[in-house]
């Protein structure tokens, strides 16, 4: 039990959907199935654990299945999942913070997933959701506030260090080949990956309304596939900030190759160390990583680096309501991350009276993205597993199919926000041209 | 002094501006012109005081001329703009309380303009702008908290009674064939008001995709015409409610002309009272007259009334910061009104989840807007003038002039709010369909 997927799972997986899965969890083999008994009964204490657990679940249509072969579910509805749960102590664990211990337990195998753990999680969010519209009891269970670590100059480093820093090999085995972390744009669903990560690029440089020989200032570039688009198709100057050591190495090696070293210059520092004067200010997923309590900060350096006749634009993944952070993706996957709700975004924009001049949610393109991601994850979860272990396998699995649950069911947004010191008029008149024919670089 | 506008001085600016005039104030007549000293000092009390309101006006551009012909300005730079006050009783209400005061000083002539009345409101909005980012005193001093009327049940109906009922017959001289009296949207710069209008009625349906046969709840209807676009070129069944007793009689009127009284239910009542479930649920302008602490309450409206595959659009006049209402206007021209930051505004969605999907800014479109209707109300004053007094058309030129000004120094913004209850996936894939050829009503 517990392994990760074997080279006829995943051939089979990879024949059965030509497209992005659905279903891309790795099927259990029929010899690892417990044998469950259909009408199998839980008695004493475990029975109370598990009945607590599917109520703060909001009694979603799921079956756990003990280790003795024992099966309970929610009154109510047929099971469409079974959770294997394979030891006491695990299923002790679950029930004292299920938000925190499910990830680590199912990562060490010792919770296991019959069929699609992606539909496993949509299952269940959108059980809590409705729990919690019920005003049930569900929502405070679940998310007892977990204190994130601190994003100072230091703290951001190190947070940023433990998810990025882990190998561009290994990103470069699942992202699209210019090694973009972040929500693609979807012209069609049918889109390709490659094609998703382009368009995305240039929907973000038409909303700057990019001019050749403009300066740019990018926060939080990645690997630097954005900044050097725009300085390869908008023919800008750009100075592309971040603290990944990893990534900015790569990003400047690629520069040089594409010979674009001398319009992009890549600088290994914190997005609060940004000088010059720009024509546009740009940060594409790296809100998540700044912290609340420093969105003041932020939208004091935009103002002190951005002209009076300059625009903006923050993509970031945000929420409908403020919720602190999944405890195990903030513990094990993303330290320091939050996702803020539009309005706590204002603590940017406010104080420097920035008009915010167009919002766009792109929940579903995130699904799609995160679709694809998993989808050639699972193609490569043995190289993947050759290259770590077998529980880091099954953490990033969870991962990339539990935050593609989120934005299918709406517990998670993506914000894409345009906005431009007050006093600039020199704005597009509508959003047309985003959408023109033939639009995008020069 | 003080006459609004005679017959040749209104075919002047007529022929003069074929197009909405940025200048729509009435030239002065020479004779009118009060003999300034260029050179003219002020001494004593007099100059102290207009001292005083240069500085917490950031010392804008602008010379105010005395009763007796003295003259003074900012030290720095030349004047580009000349205020007459005409007596002392005057100056000293106008520097006690600049907001209050100037309005109802120059609706009863004893304050004028030389010029635009347009020009000079953004000159002095930039300056106390650009004052109030340097950190001065001025915009603690121009706004003294203002507290709105309460917009209670019968506190509201009072409030819009005062603004909407004083005659159908005014508001049809300067408002478009439709009487649509919200920001219209402009394809292009040089749509005509006909057309902006009806493309904004278009935009918004277009947002909401709207269908064939479903049900719309409209809250703040106006004149009727977005209800009754929305039945007739969309096929789909309207209640709309407004506490307007005119603009219903009118609503009415017009469903009865056009035969689409089965489909369009005028209900003269609060959106507060709105019962039935519906497909999409729209308000235009009036979110200005909720006011902030009825967010909350209109966002349970919403969400009692709207499906869960539902959508909502509220399209309001806002700021980029928190600001009170300018006492003059909501004492005299709009009580209770109250435009929202973004921020503020998510206290209608954030408790009950709803998904924010797309924001645009509308504010240069909302400054074109009122050129337009500021033309046409000059076209028309002396009509106005009869049908009421001249202070009057004095008030509305100075209200019109003063929020074309806000907008284009963006002290307002105009947010068009889409958003859909977290569960609803079945949502417009990307916003291109807002600007392909050919769309439209069925």
């Amino acid at each position: 039990m517990g392994e990760s997927m074997n080279k006829n799972e995943a051939e089979l997986v990879t024949t059965m959907s030509p497209s992005p899965a659905r279903a891309v969890a790795p099927p259990m083999r029929a010899s690892q199935r417990a044998p469950a008994r259909v009408s199998g009964r839980v008695y004493g204490i475990e029975r109370r654990l598990l009945k607590f657990l599917l109520r703060i679940l909001g009694n979603p249509p799921v079956a756990f299945v003990l280790w003795n072969g024992d099966q309970i579910a929610a009154s109510t509805g047929t099971p469409l999942m079974r959770v294997l749960i394979h030891d006491r102590a695990a299923l002790f664990d679950v029930v004292r913070n299920p938000d925190l211990h499910f990830g680590d337990l199912y990562s060490q195998g010792r919770i296991e997933v019959e069929g699609s753990l992606l539909e496993l999680m949509e299952i269940i969010n959108r059980s809590v959701a409705a729990a919690c519209a019920r005003g049930g009891l569900g929502a405070r269970l679940m998310s007892p506030r977990q204190r994130a670590r601190p994003n100072t100059l230091r703290g951001s480093r190190d947070n940023i260090h433990q998810h990025y820093d882990i190998g561009n090999e290994f990103y470069r085995l699942w992202l699209d080949e210019r090694m973009l972390y972040t929500c693609a744009y979807f012209s069609t669903p049918t889109d390709t990956l490659e094609q998703a990560q382009i368009a995305k690029m240039d929907h973000v440089c038409r909303k700057l309304q990019l001019k050749p020989g403009e300066q740019v200032a990018e926060a939080g570039c990645g690997w630097g596939a954005l900044a050097l688009h725009m300085a390869r198709d908008y023919g800008v100057k750009v100075k592309a900030y971040n603290v990944s050591h990893q990534q900015i190495l790569y990003a400047r090696e690629r520069a040089r190759a594409e010979g674009l070293d001398g319009r992009v210059e890549f600088v290994e520092d914190d997005y609060r160390t940004i000088d010059g004067r720009f024509d546009a200010f740009v940060s594409v997923g790296m809100l998540e990583h700044v912290g609340v309590e420093n969105y003041r900060g932020l939208g004091d350096v935009i103002r002190r680096v951005l002209k009076d006749t300059g625009r903006g634009l923050i993509h970031t993944i945000g929420r409908n309501r403020v919720q602190p952070m999944n405890a195990w993706i903030e513990k094990r996957i993303f330290p320091g991350a939050y996702p803020p709700t539009l309005g706590e975004m204002m603590a940017i924009f406010e104080p420097h009276e920035f008009s915010v001049l167009d919002v766009e949610n792109l929940r579903l393109h995130y699904a799609r993205t995160l679709e694809h991601w998993l989808w050639r994850f699972e193609k490569s979860a043995e190289r993947i597993q050759a290259m770590f272990d077998e529980n880091f396998v099954r953490a990033w699995r969870l991962y990339l199919a539990g935050s593609c649950a989120a934005f299918t069911t709406s517990d998670l947004q993506l914000f894409q926000v345009l906005f431009a010191p007050r006093n600039n008029n020199d704005l597009a008149w509508t959003r047309e041209h985003l959408y023109a024919t033939g639009a995008g670089g020069n």
